[in-house]
């Protein structure tokens, strides 16, 4: 239909996985792909599994600000959004895969990133109370980062239900390498992280107050959380523990009912029946959020566990389901909750 | 357009990528699924990966030989499938996923695989020469194996173009462990393979003959060959190193150049660039085939490298592109030739 | 030094780290080992690994219950120690591994495992306050599982010094696969597990009530915990992260030295310096155990992550390490607190 | 027994593998630890795995060079060695586990690695026929590579038993990702490799030259070889399958016979029983290769398969192995057949 889009920094794991949802989308043709520092080399030296874009050359993102694209995705390292999105023209629909412009307290922003905040967008997390007319009347979308979508979604439910109180909760979340991104650091190595686990940033990860900031606005009030990343051996995936302490009369129906309530008719969101849990591999290459919650009597918590691809709802396949609903598309174009196992 | 397609085994590794893939093409629709073990199950709790199956509840073989479907797929272990087809009418399409109606020569079939041969079908690799036709005329194909696809479409156009003598081939193919299978075996438990690589059925494997076969209809002349497998620590994807020995005038040009020659316009084999060399993760969830080559002069051999995806383009994804030749429709429909990664 | 040790439960994965560990031990000499589904079979069958034990065969469990061992092994799955414990003599030391003796109340022991206790042994934690002197003083220990030992040994030291509040401690712990066993499941296979995380059992997992019973004696009060375990991609290893709510005056700098002070001269108990945080990988074949917490102040919870080999002081190690001390000898002998790494 | 060992390139995945072994090493203290970009940091900040070196912090090549240690082992990349072996003290005893003094032939060297040749010193590879009293008589000792050791181990006692011809012999070697070293580099991020199998530098990796001068020795005449490396996903071990073409009267018990002969007595190379192949997986962290071999009828080709531990005996096993020879201790001191598994 005519819709042309560009991607800043698809060299990236955001990126490329961008690429692959836009070469299986209908309605998106491919246009220019900028990428810093790999400027000038072959899209496939890069992305090898996207034998499609043989014959693409990375350009470079000055290129790409000239470019004429009707939908930009910025998938960027932070702080780099907000120079880049300033030099486009208005009109053109924009969608920020990285962390510029989700947080809407610019104090939040500095303390979680440093340096100077470049704004606050339309949070692209569909699936949270009115949110998604929100993001359809936009032309800028900050799409949430993968720890937040996999907690949010996690305690959106039981917080705007009154399950459980606002403060103390508690989040655990252990991600795949990706999450990392692509540059090359000892700490990163293959050999490194195979055959580890290992906790890091804990209390202090740049993804609390963004989880704080949408949970907040759910709850009504602002809430307090615990945050503990841990990177885990696979490449993508992330599941999320979370908890929150139960308010009287919760049970596990209760719990599992709220989530239900929650998701029905979501078209990636799906609450498992009782008795399983989420598992990050049922999640691969697809844009699921697969959540299951119960009420665990001896420690009165609620807990809600999430798995997710964190390249695709974590971060692409939420990116494309954002650029849907601004383009008036059905929602699902080009998106699958399918994931490939095993 | 009407198109209902049944599958047999639908529990396994190769059926369940099947179901995905199926989920994904426009003119199928998916009918009985029969698991004989898992009868009765909801189709999520075996593949919690395909969410749009909910609500699917797995038949036993005799409903599916009952059924109307236009297009059975049979992934069933060997020896199981020759009894299914059996009963099945003749004018139903069917693609076997399994090895019974691979080999033309029951002896072979019998030293490989013990008890009776089920017969022989239309060999199900369309990139062979003159292959695509036979498919397409075809209402029974036997889909190859993932280890004969890699290490036939690796070797057929250096034979065909009369590069390599067609003695003492050489395949050392190392495999993700979902080509075992999704039986319970004390050796594929992730704590055995994890961190582990080991040769397997050094001389033996069962999948020789049928290369040997493939081999054999290209270069004219009977093959022979020495096959190593080895298991490898990742859930799919096969890298085969294949050599033979090369004849008079050969350089790494002249094999690129067959390389590229057999496969220009072939949707899901893709000739890398001089220098670059396959890797299974790049064809993760698809249906290409990664092929390099080069001569090396001090052991006189040719060394084509190949990678694909076990499940896919070694299972599940050639056996829908056999039907869709069958079906008369686009060969590539529901297919894809971009992988995951990372 | 004329101790010989036999072994039931050889075949499995806990019984294997303890051959590995016996062969190195100076002062232990290895008697017979007991393997019932795997008896008549070789050792390095089952544990190539283990090359110098080719040409030893693992025995029935009766053999090993008529054997003159001095020191016994049960590295049992639950349920089965109780019996071949009532028919050894009572003078021979015994150390299991297993379940069936580390729950002091049968009613907490019910409700966990099923079926009737077998009594409650000398709990084989050495770092717990008193238990060193308890465990010299015994012939029967109940060396505890790894998820108990990561999980007190991170929580004892706050507890013990009234950091946090003995009830809403929680504990998300992931585990690689080993400590699943060797049984052959097909959740179980390297397919399933190798790209995935999964939580499993949450709420209801049997090691909790041996969790708040280790921390219970600690805190002098009953604890109440919520305890979420995670299948974690990686053969061996536990990364736990724990939390309790800080009682008032708690800062990062107490926290830390809370466990410094705790494990001050503790061999296998390392509490890493400020800033740097436990990796699974650090402890692979070793019998330590990584520390580190801080206080949150945004959640006021403490945090405290802690790293183990699950077979190493998750099982085996710590069972030497109890053996070790019942015999009088150096505690450390024959365990080292050095890892494998990468 | 006063000897004291400094090591260069103490940062690396070698050495750090030698300062684990060294740790426990009863006739060797640690002495000088130099890494030249990490000079000044604490060890355990880059080896969290040897607790037991808190408090020792890296120090330059040039404090080591001044030493006085008795043994000195060089770590370091290639083309590094030269000089620092050239500033050390003629008397020192010094192991290269780098690449610097393998090649007897300066032409082989500055092609396979560029730059000029450091000269060849006694190869140590004690294994090899003869090389044992060389090693022990000598001062300077150039430790194989993994490649190597598993490839030369495995094809020498079928040529040196007239088994196979020289020329045209095959290996293809897969590796965990530890060999490729411990510096920051996009394609051996986890991301890249965990779910990868990918060739690379085919015909033309360092490591042939090194495979042809040892094998070449064992044959009296000149091989030639194709030699394959294959990146897998695990951080450690290397399975190479390697074939010759056979000579007349070889069949697969005559291969097992020669394995046999050729190793019996040797503490660190082990022949499975017939019917067992190697596995990568049970050599970690142990000293040990393991063999198999048999006789393929089909293709003509004796196939012998080694696992080995990239960083044991492929590196600073090998290289410990090496100094207890040159200082008159038993060969196996401070070393273990044994593997951790799983």
């Amino acid at each position: 239909m005519g819709v042309t889009a560009a991607v800043a920094g698809a060299s990236g794991y955001g990126g490329g996985e961008l690429l692959r949802l836009l070469l299986g989308h209908p309605d998106i043709e491919i246009g220019i792909l900028a990428a810093n520092t790999s400027a000038g080399l072959p899209v496939t030296d890069v992305h090898p599994n996207l034998p499609d874009l043989e014959g693409r050359v990375f350009a470079d993102t000055q290129a790409l600000v000239e470019s004429k694209a009707d939908l930009i995705f910025l998938a960027l390292p932070h702080g780099q959004s907000g120079a880049v999105a300033a030099a486009l023209p208005q009109g053109v629909r924009v969608v920020d895969l990285g962390a510029d412009h989700r947080l809407a307290d610019p104090a939040a922003w500095a303390r979680a990133y440093g340096g100077e905040h470049a704004g606050s967008w339309t949070y692209g997390m569909p699936e949270l109370p009115g949110a998604r007319a929100r993001i359809a009347a936009s032309t800028r979308i900050a799409a949430p980062g993968c720890y937040p979508t996999a907690s949010s979604l996690a305690l959106a439910p039981v917080l705007a239900a009154g399950l459980v109180e606002p403060r103390d909760l508690t989040v655990v979340a252990a991600s795949g390498t990706s999450g990392a991104g692509r540059s090359a650091k000892v700490n990163l190595l293959g050999s490194e992280v195979m055959a580890d686990l290992t906790a890091y940033k804990v209390g202090t990860h740049q993804h609390r107050p963004e989880i704080a900031q949408a949970l907040s606005g759910v709850a009504g009030v602002p809430v307090s959380l615990s945050f503990t990343p841990v990177l885990a051996p696979l490449p993508r995936g992330i599941l999320a523990t979370c908890s929150g302490r139960a308010l009287p009369g919760v049970d596990a129906e209760v719990v599992h009912e709220a989530l239900r309530a929650a998701y029905a008719g979501e078209p990636f969101v799906r609450v498992l029946r009782p008795g399983r849990w989420p598992r990050a591999a049922a999640t691969l290459g697809g844009n699921a959020v697969h959540v299951q919650g119960t009420y665990d009597a001896e420690s009165g918590r609620v807990i809600v566990v999430s798995a997710l691809d964190n390249l695709g709802k974590g971060a692409a396949g939420q990116a494309l389901q954002c650029a849907n609903l601004m383009l008036g598309l059905p929602e699902t174009t080009g998106l699958t909750a399918q994931g490939i196992a095993p």
